[in-house]
């Protein structure tokens, strides 16, 4: 195992410079913080090409060897440096971005679309119970933070090993599955639009969540097949986009 | 309109402290930050003891001045200074805390308790999707997160002027909503605790969250009238706790 001691070396910033998308896009790489992720990585056979473990890591004596990965010893300065966390677990692993491409049509199933979600916390949050509530994939729109950011990372707790992530033009997604059959559900903060529990439950659709201030742009809202309302009983002017997607997520899956 | 502008006037270091719940005990107030949370206070006749504003404030000129309200100019430095975002609106009150208190024996409507809640953001997050879905009430027990506490105030987004919020032993609650035949639904990640869509929509009941990490109470779970479980359909271990409360309170609220 290599080990590394200094802030200042090489290796350390080309693995600073994940946290960048800038960074992620030149490696086609991103790194995963913490045992319950590199653990998941592990389990999924994830493409992982180095792990980063400090002398003191907790788990050390679970962490299995494989010969296809690089391993690395870094100190508790390098841990603390490299992680958004406070109190890092002293467990990093560097793993490839997932290459596998899916056309919109060919995908089947339940497909979340984020159209402008701007939130890293709400983005993993939605990925996470998108994959609870059993959907295929989910679709980042052009203008919804980056997949692998890190603290979209962190909220996903690996989500991403279970389901498809794709960053593509929501248009030509909505078309192919309006095209299949296929509804496909907008959701708005509008009293006009359908409330989401009159439409029942699908095992092939679409639902897209826009942005946190903005709501969905308005000309997806209008090549959508029917748009939905979550009605609010009480004095909030609207909900999390996080907990409106898991509303709607649950309530229309088959 | 007083005018302060150093850091370091006695003032500015008393809405300092309201950062700290033992600053909020002393002074019995918190701070609100920005200008959607005082405009609903005002518009809620919260008992507003003080208004702090920066002279380049956005909306100053929409700001009313009532007679039972001392306002302060502050300077942009001190609004850095006291608030918890990068950049702040330039708008401030303190509000004195909301001294009605209810008894679990004469309360009715839905409630949602909070056992051992810690993450701030999801607080404020379940208190907001509490309002929308027209619970009466959250009952904060005694290991979960102050309610005042800045990043809660930030994320109940106003609701806190809609809904009653008690801080209170949770055991007696639940005993008290049992003994007038109140359902008391616990929540709890185990196949074996019964689907959530199956029991139903109620008026009068209590719905229980627990820890992040842990769930809730072994204690509570014993106490209530049934354990709820939401099906995972895919590999996520769990939900995030906010989303989880959402698809709970809106599925069982009539």
């Amino acid at each position: 195992m290599k080990e590394i001691t200094s802030v200042s070396n090489p290796q350390v910033k080309a693995w600073k410079k994940l946290a960048t998308k800038k960074g992620r896009q030149q490696s086609q790489t991103y790194l995963l913080d913490g045992w319950h992720l590199v653990k998941e990585a592990l389990n999924s056979d994830e493409p992982i090409q180095k792990i980063l473990v400090t002398p003191s890591f907790k788990y050390l004596a679970d962490l299995e060897i494989l010969p296809e990965i690089q391993y690395f010893s870094i100190s508790e300065s390098i841990a603390k440096h490299l992680s958004e966390t406070k109190s890092p677990q002293g467990i990093f692993a560097e793993v490839a971005f997932d290459q596998t491409t899916i056309s919109p049509t060919t995908a089947s199933g339940a497909w979340l679309l984020l159209d402008g979600v701007q939130d890293p916390g709400n983005i993993g949050t939605m990925v996470r119970t998108a994959d609870a509530a059993g959907f295929s994939g989910v679709v980042f729109g052009p203008k919804t933070a980056d997949m692998y950011q890190p603290k979209v990372v962190r909220s996903m707790q690996g989500s991403q090993f279970h389901l498809q992530l794709v960053t593509a033009d929501l248009s030509t997604w909505i078309q192919a599955f309006k095209a299949k059959n296929y509804p496909v559900f907008g959701s708005e903060l509008n009293k006009d639009a359908r409330s989401y529990q009159e439409v029942g439950q699908h095992q092939n659709f679409a639902l897209i969540m826009g942005n946190e201030g903005n709501g969905m742009s308005a000309e997806l809202l209008q090549q959508t097949s029917l748009n939905l309302y979550i009605p609010i009983k009480g004095h909030a002017e609207s909900l999390n986009v996080a907990v409106a997607a898991g509303i709607l997520m649950f309530q229309l899956i088959d």
